[in-house]
C-alpha cells in the first residue's frame, strides 16, 4: 500500500464543489477520475478542505492510499488526461497513514475584493467587485478582533452538522495590493460558509452599517440571524494547508 | 466639439484585435457600439496601441470627437451597455484636438510567461506556459542590448505597412515575480508583432539556442527570418501608454 498526496490548484467557477456527487462536475469527481485512467484502480481522495460551488484553491491537498505502481511523473500525467480548469501542482508519496484532513493543522483562506470604480475583465468570476468605498482601519480593527479563540456559531448555517463551534484563529489581515483588497485568514480548521459570512460581515463594519464592536460581540456565540449575508464564493480561495 | 479621452482595459481572448473589421467582433467594434448607443451619435476612436487577435490590454487609450453631449458619467454606462470583456476604467474630456495616437510619447507591453512545471487554471489564456528551464542571465543580457535605438527589421513581418524600421527602446528589463517571468519593455512606438518576435527570440537565448552576440546583431537591420519564432498573442499586454 501506498500513500500519496496531491497539491492541487483549481478554477471552482465550473465545478459544483470539491465533494463528489453523483451528475454533476465536481474536483474530487474530476480528479479521482483522472487518477483512475492513470492508476488503473479506482481511488478514492481525503481532502483537507471541502470546497463549496464556485470557490477557488491554490494550495488544496488531497491524498490516497493505492496498492497500484504510483509512477515518478504522476502529477504530469493526470494533468495530461485531466481537465484544464484543475491541475495537480506536484505529487508525493508520504508516509503511510498520512492524511490530508486528519494530519492537517490549519488552513489559509484568502477572500479577494475588486476595490476600484470600474470592473476588471481579467478579475470576472476570479474576485467580488466592491466599487463602494471601505473604512481600512475598521476593516483591521475587526481583523484583529478576530484572531483567538471564539464561538464561531454566527458565521455557519444554522443547519449544520458541526458539534463544537468554537475554532482557533491563528491570523486574520486585510491587505490592499493594487487594487485587490484581500483578507486572509488562518485557523486550525472552518465550518461551512464561515470565511464567507465573515467577509460579508465585515463588508457591513467597512460600510458604516455596523460597529466594531457590534462585529466583536458577534465572536461570542450570536446566532447566525446576527451576522451580515454569505459573501458570493467567487471571491474566495482555499490558499494553503499546514502540516507538522 | 468635445474630444474624450477613453482608458480601456480588455482581456483579448474574445476579440479579433482592436481594429474594427465587417462581421468580426473587436474591441473597437465593441467600444464605439457601446458609444453609439449611450450618445445616439456615431463615434470613430482613435487608438494609441493597436492590438492583434488575442491580445489584452490593461492600460489602452482611445480617443473620439463628438458634438454629443458628453455625461459625467460616460464610463459607467458605457460598461452597463458593452460586454463584461471590455472595461472602460475612465472616461475624461481634454483638450481639442487631443489624439490617443498621435499624442502618445511611448508605449509599454509586458508579455507574461508562467514559468513552472505545472500549468495554472487561473493562467489559462493570459499567459504562455513556460516549463522548461530559462538562463535568466541571458535573457537579462538581451534586455540590456535593447536599450536605445536600434534597427528592428526583423522584428516584423516581410510584408509591412511600416517605412520606417528604427525604434528608441526606452526600458526593457525580465521580472520574476512568484511563478511569472515577464519581459516589459517600452519604446516610442512599436512595429507589427515586434514584443512577440523579441520574446520568442529572446526564449531562444534564453534556452541556449542562440547566444545574446547573435540576439545583438539582429538589432543592426538583419532580415526577419534570421530571428526567432513569434511568441504567442495570449501572454501579451498593452501595460500603458504615456503622453506629455
Amino acid at each position: 500500500m501506498t500513500t500519496v498526496r496531491l497539491d492541487i490548484e483549481y478554477d471552482g467557477s465550473g465545478f459544483r464543489g470539491w465533494a463528489k456527487q453523483p451528475w454533476l462536475r465536481t474536483v474530487q469527481g474530476e480528479v479521482e477520475s483522472a487518477l483512475t485512467t492513470v492508476l488503473r484502480e479506482p481511488v478514492e481522495l481525503t481532502v483537507a478542505g471541502r470546497t463549496d460551488t464556485g470557490v477557488h484553491a491554490w494550495g488544496q491537498v488531497a491524498s490516497f492510499e493505492t496498492t497500484a505502481e504510483v509512477p515518478d511523473n504522476l502529477a504530469r500525467r493526470l494533468n495530461g488526461v485531466g481537465p484544464a480548469d484543475v491541475t495537480v501542482r506536484s505529487a508525493s508519496i508520504v508516509t503511510d497513514g498520512f492524511s490530508a484532513r486528519h494530519d492537517a493543522t490549519s488552513r489559509s483562506y484568502r477572500y479577494r475584493l475588486l476595490a476600484r470604480p470600474a470592473p476588471s475583465p481579467f478579475e470576472r468570476g476570479r474576485s467580488l467587485w466592491w466599487p463602494h468605498p471601505l473604512d481600512r482601519g475598521a476593516l483591521h480593527a475587526c481583523a484583529t478582533a478576530l484572531t483567538g479563540t471564539h464561538d464561531f456559531t454566527a458565521f455557519t448555517p444554522t443547519q449544520t452538522d458541526h458539534v463544537r463551534f468554537e475554532r482557533d484563529v491563528l491570523a486574520a489581515s486585510w491587505t490592499d495590493e493594487d487594487d485587490i483588497l484581500a483578507f486572509r485568514v488562518t485557523a486550525d480548521a472552518f465550518m461551512r460558509n464561515m470565511v464567507r459570512i465573515l467577509v460579508g460581515t465585515q463588508l457591513e463594519v467597512g460600510s458604516g452599517r455596523r460597529s466594531v464592536d457590534a462585529f466583536e460581540r458577534l465572536l461570542l456565540g450570536a446566532a447566525r440571524s446576527e451576522a451580515g449575508d454569505t459573501a458570493p464564493p467567487h471571491g474566495l480561495y482555499l490558499e494553503s494547508v499546514s502540516y507538522e
